[in-house]
């Protein structure tokens, strides 16, 4: 794979930063995973919009504006050539002295790189996955933002850890006040009562680009959404559930992995089968975004 | 400056990591920070052991028995012959595919880096710092445990950008309880009614190599202390307050920076001297180590 790296492409095997770029010695930096499809970025508008705000929480200043910046991930797609993928911008700090003093980092690093879409079998939309609510908690927004998508990911990497001990697809985290915040890679909806709920963003969670857009094609159908704090046993007693992110797009949930008493238990979403309203939705994205898995 | 990156030693310019590492796409990592004096590394065993306690809390495998760093650390140290410097050991999850599943990534990097001692004027010891207690609250231990020394480090990286707006040389971070936790880059003490006092573990807190020999120090001289949570308020109203950190020992703060109605302002500690208790522990701590500064 051909990588963009600060001023142009290059082989994989050369992109290789410095030990003191402050990405590497503190994850400080940002990043957006784009949906590529027939070799084309989808929603790149508002991937860079995000990416943009991202840099102000966490103050990086963005020495690029947004048109060069899709220039560059045009090129890096054009030089791979992959129909279905994803495309990864990152924006570290950059290098500098060893320190948490952020005005030592003059050159901030660019990479964007691309790889092939990961496998998401056809049966995992038709049958459900499975998710567990983990022990880990969303970072809280006064902690580190959750609308920053920083390179400082070891939160989800440790409710991510816990989903894989359970054999779950996806690990779920609830905030510091015991409401459902979002996946570690992915927002959370649910059906209750034939209206659809996601978590508010003041549980603290990052509004992804596919959520945004599952709310508006909710709306456009003449479904009830509401951005709640939902408790977790209000959460466990919904009729659907739901994962949205930009790779998957809509991902039902048939299962929740729990731990009860130390030990593993299975337990059904509604009637254990994918819902209406998920297969809906996850119908009108794929049409939104011309994609037919 | 030789830097030991992996299985050896290499040029600075030579030491550059994959942009699919871990470390750099995600923070997903752990480091130790060491004084150098007279070319050796100070409390080496104690570090080498939280170095191993950060990872098994981030279970990350590390696949070197500490006598094998130790080695390393010393060839480092041997190849730059710096007298008075900061040895920072790193590990990182190492290179493997995009993404939280951490069994992807099998082989860890290792870095080892030297660099001077920081500049510390011996004015800052005399006459005393400015510290600035910051808005950004220190991480919890349910969404990311303050006890792994890793590299997300953006929690620090914020607060630390709210003391340089204030002037001030450390942030200190409360926790989300409101209880002082600790500084960005060091632990908090505070001298009240003759006893030390020092944020309790419980508190969310990295405990310092230093923080540890600090309180054993005071002891041996008679000294009450006790490892309690305290308020803002309580912290305000010490006699002294003092900092501590592998590289300075013990820093006296004399100053507090605050923001007033969006207003800075600066308070003293206590008289605004360098208290009794300060001068007397960094006295003991710079014997106990050898160093004169």
């Amino acid at each position: 794979m051909k990588i963009w790296f600060n001023g142009g492409l290059c082989e994989e095997s050369q992109a290789r930063v410095s030990v003191i770029d402050h990405g590497f010695l503190y994850g400080d930096g940002v990043y957006e995973t784009l949906r590529v499809h027939r070799g084309r970025p989808l929603f790149l508008r508002e991937h860079l919009a995000r990416l943009r705000s991202s840099c102000r929480l966490i103050r990086l200043p963005l020495p690029w504006p947004g048109s060069l910046l899709a220039r560059r991930a045009r090129k890096t797609l054009l030089a791979n050539r992959l129909e279905e993928a994803v495309l990864r911008m990152n924006v570290s700090r950059g290098p500098g002295p060893v320190g948490f003093d952020t005005r030592d980092c003059k050159t901030p690093t660019l990479v964007m790189m691309e790889r092939p879409l990961p496998d998401y079998p056809p049966a995992l939309f038709k049958q459900g996955v499975t998710a567990a609510v983990v022990k880990t908690r969303r970072n809280h927004p006064l902690c580190l933002p959750p609308e920053a998508k920083s390179t400082n990911c070891l939160n989800g990497i440790l409710a991510k850890q816990e989903a894989v001990r359970l054999g779950a697809f996806e690990g779920i985290l609830l905030n510091l006040s015991g409401f459902v915040a979002e996946g570690t890679v992915s927002n959370v909806f649910a059906v209750r009562a034939g209206r659809l709920l996601t978590p508010h963003r003041s549980c603290g969670l990052l509004a992804g680009v596919t959520r945004n857009v599952i709310i508006r094609l909710a709306r456009k159908e003449g479904i009830v959404v509401r951005e709640v704090e939902m408790t977790l046993s209000e959460f466990a007693r919904s009729s659907e559930v739901f994962l949205t992110n930009s790779l998957f797009g809509v991902m039902p949930v048939t299962k929740f992995a729990v731990i009860v008493s130390g030990a593993k238990q299975s337990r059904r979403v509604g009637d254990g089968k994918v819902g209406p309203v998920a297969k809906l939705l996850a119908e009108r994205y794929r049409r939104a975004i011309g994609v037919f898995f």
